[in-house]
């Protein structure tokens, strides 16, 4: 018979620690605690395995799973004195779920199972405390109701209000014991009429649900959602824990919190956390009271404190990481009833690795490993520039950092559509609930006026590295006329504000962000990455500007300078145009004369700012139409600026249009068929590096064809710049040192890749274009069906977001290795926006590429994410 | 010391006709015809590989061959007891090319090389006729100096004007001795004015620029485009054949003609041909005076034709296969100047194959062998339509048959440029030369003024399947005013006219032309070819109607049906639209509904035609754009006819409107994104299918999803065709036969074709659009740049054309291998237009696919394609 439960109590655990894909994280830990004599209720785990093969027997739960769940519920009733069931002396547990990873507030929990009419009684005289009794069963009711049954939870509060409002009462607290019971009778009969039968009274079958509930919350939306924006696998599964309750809200003695071993925000190493006197769990997740810091326990209940320092340092020890723990205090006596590996900011996650490694807890190997390539982007966030002057509008908590500009919005629904237009907004709630993780996710910020610091806003925020204000308590929301206020100040839906995650500040109106820079201890493991990867990462820079930034960053060179970006500046688009215009080579050649001045100031700049680093140049890729205007408002106007006549222009436009630009006239293309274009292109790139490498630079020009799907197109180009190259060095006197490469971005080129490199000194694959191309995917196109795609699995990600391994990837793949047999020393890089895509670039690492080039701001990603690669590789 | 010459005389050869790779086809010729007996000048051939090895060479001659070449010309003089260069005895030869396979009248010949001032006179009094001598001696500088001198020949064809002008001469034949040497002594003077030297008087400087003339035109421009069209490699090289002059001018008891021993029109055995009396054999092939029938020799020179006779037996039966020879008469003794496999039509590859088969002279693989793919499309031209009536405007002769409809244009140029712009052109001339060898091609037919059977137009059309009648006499060319004239009627240039390659008729104005059946010997040979072909042949047709015809045709089958063909019919695009412009699911099923029986109806009329045979329908492909109006004039037009607003049709419009429509919302996109439309399309084809099955028809439906790149799109819309189908097969109460497969048009569909058919029980490759992807080449707009690509050789064909082998055919081989290492009997078939280009039919051959489809008239093509595949694979 498989074994699907596994007991913990008394001091002693049939599970581990290191069972998490069997036990759930939260098992795990429960078992961990167990062993190493933390106190913890007793209680038992069913494994993931069962939910696993609840789904596949049609949801029938597996052979012996019910009679091993019966066995140790026998167990913990022995080991806590209670029984289940029994109105004289009721054992009351929770049941939770528990996945390999956290997943907060996603999927369902139900707590004081157990009770009914009878053994509610039971409970009221253990505790002494009938109104606590009664308290607890009405919130069971409540919650079993909402998570098992599916009777909303609204229903539920507005009987409630109305019992409050009948008797004067303002808090929840202010309710009585026998008020308690007439809520308990409603509520009861809201059941009878909500469903036709009444509340279950037998708590076996109460059991039974709870862990249905649990199996199926498994698979309820917004943790499909959830699995989808974090990348977990939707076969894993949860395990269910089935604990022994404890009491936090038993009076004044008691209390429950939550706690970080460190701080999650900043990566202090300081204990941070909160806690509420005479309450569950729930209500310090839930955000509805707002808690009072760790630091105060230790007035409230020294003993207590003393107790949790001992034990979270033990913890921390233990795991070596940051630990995240939830407690309870129960008439005095501390129980752990939960920790994991805690969440943190990226802040937090570099500090906390520097700093253990520091202390000596951890390898280097690991403290670059506890850095997620992912959520570094974020310290590489907004932040509002120092220099500006602003009013603070409202002060929160600084709960998730980086700053954010965007238009107010009041709903996650909103916040989706905006967004999806292409508005940046900020999401405003009184407080966020699972339900709103797709608005979260596509809001550039989250401000929320209740919760804390732990509060659900406040957790997710920091998961996703968006910034997050918190409990900002000053602000009044009116839904109905989609507005707040603050002050007296009325901020209608659609009002620009700005928020800064580290300080809690809002403010009205947009204020100047910078981009920070790499110092201090985030530098320090970025050198420790640089260690171990194996891949090099480069940029992709248009300007001197963007060179220097990405060099800052730690760029090795730049992988991919697209030309055609200086075609556009200033007014040498005019020229641009006129080259166009003209009808004979001639006429192309005096206009190009023009614009070759301007290249070749763009690329002394950038041989400037990479002085020693290569420096991928492309020649121009777009078609030509792309100069040219094409509303006949647009045509007007130019043709005012620049003289050209509307009809010249028209006839132009109209002989240069094309049905699908994306597969005609650009790249080489344009290239054999204007050789004049690349002949200047080439002689601006080497004059300037001529003239830099006579300057004393050490310049190192890698000259790119793109859009070659045929070796004989390559062939023609790289003789004509090797001419080119000979002529002008020859010219200057000085030998500079070239090379001739081509973009693989056409699945032609790949396949052929092998008689390619005969005329390719490097690869650079266009994984943008070979997407388009090899999934016959039109990246300006694909929004009408590929969120479908996206969302009913087909594609796991957004192909042009992270590469599509096994098609994209199997040619870039077949593209490397036909590369290199022909060419043993072929230099291969990837200049995709896949580049800065922490997936896509452990593929790169794992097809044995040479470098990846991205965005210079997510040059510090690709670092991490390539040496993450080197150290995870089996 | 390598051996670069061969020389043949008195009976004996040193080379063979199996050496054609050595000596040319020419020079093989000469040498078996020697060894066989056979009445032919002696002479020598220098090697094809002498050619390469010149070019090789920077065009010098290889080490050793200018001494073999004086080594055989020594026992050249021998063998006729004539001293080359000897002014009393002196030693004429032709100089000639003569590559593997003919290239009629491409590369450069030339005459009476030996003749200078001493030796004409030699030459006059050896012949006794001092008019021959100097005729041949000016009509040698005149070629010499057109050839191997780059001076034009109209020069002198002025200068010989001018002087038949002063002596009151009509033609040449009007020129005496005197008049003759007055023209020699003018052309030298021209010749020192051109060139500023004299005329070479050297022989043996003579024979070695024409050495190197001949050696130079194998890459002049015309021999290149030759090579081009009939796809001959470039580096074959073509041999040179110096072979002791005979004369067919010296007398009436001489002359030259060419004959075939086949009809090569038609096929007939009879000995056909053409010769003049008192002439050089390229009077004959330039058309200059039209020859009388070969019959008519037996009575001019009835020993001659007699011994002639005997000749063209004795070659047939040696090698085979219809012979083409040209022969002279000097003074009453016949010599053969060349043998070669004579070109012939279509229809005469045809009837030749079959009776030489019937004869026993070839077995039946050799007769599928003799005739080409390529060339049977010929028998499936337009005809005119026997119901007709209409009026002869001329009659010429029937030169190559078929039937052909195009406006009148006048030159090779213009063919080109007209065609270019997607018009039908007969082009009329004269005659025609190699020069023109473009305009013919993109010419629908030919038309010439003077000229024979054994004309250029005649030979070259022929050889191109074009159809063309030549000698026209009774037409006028008005050149300069663009127009011609026939008995006083005006015909201008853009006039339709109609002409009639099989009987020679002109017609003015537009005749209706049908397409032939398969019959008689034709279908015989089909037949044949089917025993050897493994690969099946199926058809693309959309409508009944084409079933038929491509069933009559011998298609085993539909291979793509394409359903939105369907769509546009009559008035269901008027239903489509108002499934387009629905915005609910709701709306667009209603007006699916409207379609549905029209689709059903089809769909019974084509199960019909292929009772027993498998049909494949794609469901709906296009992108929804592609039914909607684009111009404003459109969508007023179409705003009225369906009282549809402008304003309603022009927003859907732009919703729809795609960057690269090739690249976006189309396909299984559709399919997935608005599942009604795939769901009707499968109501309607099993709707169909069962009712037919009821009837009594085998029906064998293959049903097939496009432009699937993910497997997962496939098992989706593979599950609903499965549950339409089961539904409707139980109301019905029939089992039908079906199977779900799909389109591998994109690369990523071929890179995983493995996971593609653990879904899909058949591929169907659709080349077209796998070219676009591949290749990154809309098929739309490349126009503007293909044909340069084509042009420098980057892609060897258009790759619309002739498949890519090296990159989208090594996409398909992928696609086979992977998808079959899934399912071993998984069904392969390609239903691009590829599938009817015979290369590309060797190779899916090659690679293992089922069956190849085309349309309906390539059919047979595609039939006789496999044939040679099979039986010529190695």
């Amino acid at each position: 018979m498989k074994k699907y439960v596994y007991f913990f109590g008394n001091g002693k655990a049939e599970g581990k620690g290191d069972m998490k894909d069997l036990l759930g994280g939260k098992g795990a830990g429960l078992a961990e605690m167990t062993n190493l004599g933390i106190p913890v209720p007793p209680g038992f785990t069913i494994t993931t395995e069962a939910c696993i093969e609840y789904y596949k027997n049609n949801k029938q739960y597996p052979e012996g799973m019910w009679e091993q769940a019966l066995e140790a519920l026998k167990r913990l009733e022995e080991a806590v004195g209670k029984k289940f069931g029994d109105p004289s002396n009721p054992l009351l547990v929770s049941v939770r779920s528990g996945a390999r990873v956290s997943m907060p507030g996603m999927m369902d929990t139900i707590l004081n199972l157990g009770l009914n009419d009878e053994t509610v009684k039971g409970l009221a005289e253990i505790s002494n405390n009938e109104r606590f009794a009664y308290d607890s069963y009405r919130r069971f009711i409540q919650m079993f109701c909402d998570v098992v049954l599916g009777i909303e939870h609204n229903k539920f509060e507005r009987v409630l209000d109305k019992v409050k409002e009948n008797n004067g009462a303002k808090f929840d607290t202010d309710l009585g014991a026998e008020d308690l019971k007439e809520v308990v009778e409603l509520y009861k009969e809201l059941v009878e009429e909500e469903l036709g039968r009444s509340f279950p009274q037998d708590t076996m079958e109460q059991l039974r649900l709870a862990i249905n509930a649990v199996f199926e919350s498994w698979n309820n939306q917004r943790a499909i959602t959830y699995r989808k924006i974090n990348k977990i696998p939707d076969d894993w599964g949860t395990a269910v824990n089935i604990v022994a309750m404890v009491f936090g809200n038993m009076g004044n003695d008691s209390g429950t919190g939550v706690a970080f071993t460190r701080n999650p925000s900043t990566g202090e190493k300081e204990f941070f956390g909160e806690f509420l006197i005479n309450a569950q769990g729930e209500d310090v997740v839930a955000g509805i009271r707002t808690p009072e810091p760790i630091a105060k326990l230790k007035e409230h209940m020294p003993e207590v404190f003393k107790q949790l320092e001992e034990v979270y340092k033990k913890l921390e020890k233990h795991y070596k990481d940051m630990q995240d723990i939830e407690f309870t205090v129960e008439k005095g006596k501390l129980y752990l009833l939960q920790t994991r590996s805690g969440k943190r900011t990226a802040r937090a996650a570099v500090k906390i690795a520097y700093d253990m490694y520091k202390e000596g807890l951890i390898d280097k190997k690991t403290a670059v490993l506890r850095v997620q390539p992912e959520q570094v982007d974020q310290l590489l966030h907004p932040m509002i520039d120092p220099n500006e002057k602003y009013e603070v509008l409202a002060k929160g908590l600084p709960a998730s950092p980086g700053a954010a500009v965007g238009k107010v919005v009041f709903t996650a629904e909103d916040a989706e559509q905006w967004a999806e237009r292409g508005e940046d907004v900020i999401l405003v709630r009184n407080e966020t609930s699972p339900e709103d993780i797709g608005g979260m996710n596509a809001a550039k910020g989250i401000l929320t006026v209740t919760g804390g610091m732990t509060s659900h806003a406040a957790v997710v925020a920091r998961g996703m590295g968006k910034t997050c204000v918190a409990g900002c308590g000053t602000i009044r929301i009116d839904e109905e006329n989609k507005q707040f206020e603050v002050d007296g100040k009325i901020v209608k839906e659609g009002d620009f504000i700005t928020i800064n995650g580290s300080t809690g500040e809002v403010i009205l109106g947009k204020v100047k962000l910078i981009m920070p820079e790499l110092s201090g201890e985030f530098a320090e493991i970025l050198k420790w990455a640089d260690e171990f990867r194996k891949l090099g990462v480069r940029t992709n820079a248009d300007t001197p500007k963007d060179s220097e930034i990405a060099r800052g960053f730690g760029a090795e060179g730049i992988g991919l300078c697209r030309t055609e970006h200086m075609f556009f500046e200033g007014n040498r688009i005019d020229a641009v145009r006129e080259m166009i215009l003209s009808d004979t080579k001639e006429d192309r050649r005096k206009a190009l004369e023009k614009i070759k001045p301007y290249q070749k100031e763009d690329f002394i700049g950038i041989f400037k700012a990479m002085d020693g680093l290569p420096v991928t140049i492309r020649l121009l890729d777009p078609p030509l139409h792309e100069f040219l205007p094409h509303t006949d408002e647009d045509i007007e106007k130019i043709s005012k600026a620049s003289g050209i006549s509307t009809e010249a222009l028209k006839k132009k436009v109209e002989e240069l249009k094309e049905f699908n630009p994306m597969l005609g006239h650009r790249g080489c293309r344009l290239g054999l068929t204007y050789p004049e274009v690349y002949e200047m292109q080439v002689y601006a790139i080497m004059e300037a590096a001529c003239e830099c490498k006579k300057e004393g630079i050490d310049v190192k020009p890698e000259i790119m064809i793109p859009l070659v799907g045929h070796y004989k197109e390559l062939a023609i180009l790289k003789e004509m710049v090797d001419n080119v190259a000979k002529e002008v060095m020859e010219q200057y006197g000085v030998e500079v040192e070239y090379l001739v490469g081509t973009m693989i971005e056409l699945p032609r080129a790949a396949l052929t890749a092998d008689e390619i490199a005969q005329y390719a000194e490097f690869f650079s694959f266009g994984t943008n274009d070979l997407t388009q191309t090899t999934l016959g995917l039109s990246r300006d196109d694909s929004g009408k069906f590929l969120p479908y795609y996206v969302e009913k699995g087909i594609y796991k990600e957004d192909p042009f977001v992270s590469i599509d391994q096994s098609g994209v990837g199997q040619l870039v793949e077949m593209g490397v290795k036909k590369g290199r047999n022909t060419r043993p020393d072929l230099k291969t890089g990837i200049c995709g926006e896949h580049g800065g895509d922490p997936e896509s670039i452990y593929f790169c690492h794992k097809i044995g590429l040479n470098y990846v080039s991205c965005s210079p701001y997510r040059v510090p990603v690709a670092r991490l994410a390539a040496a993450h690669a080197a150290l995870t590789e089996e």
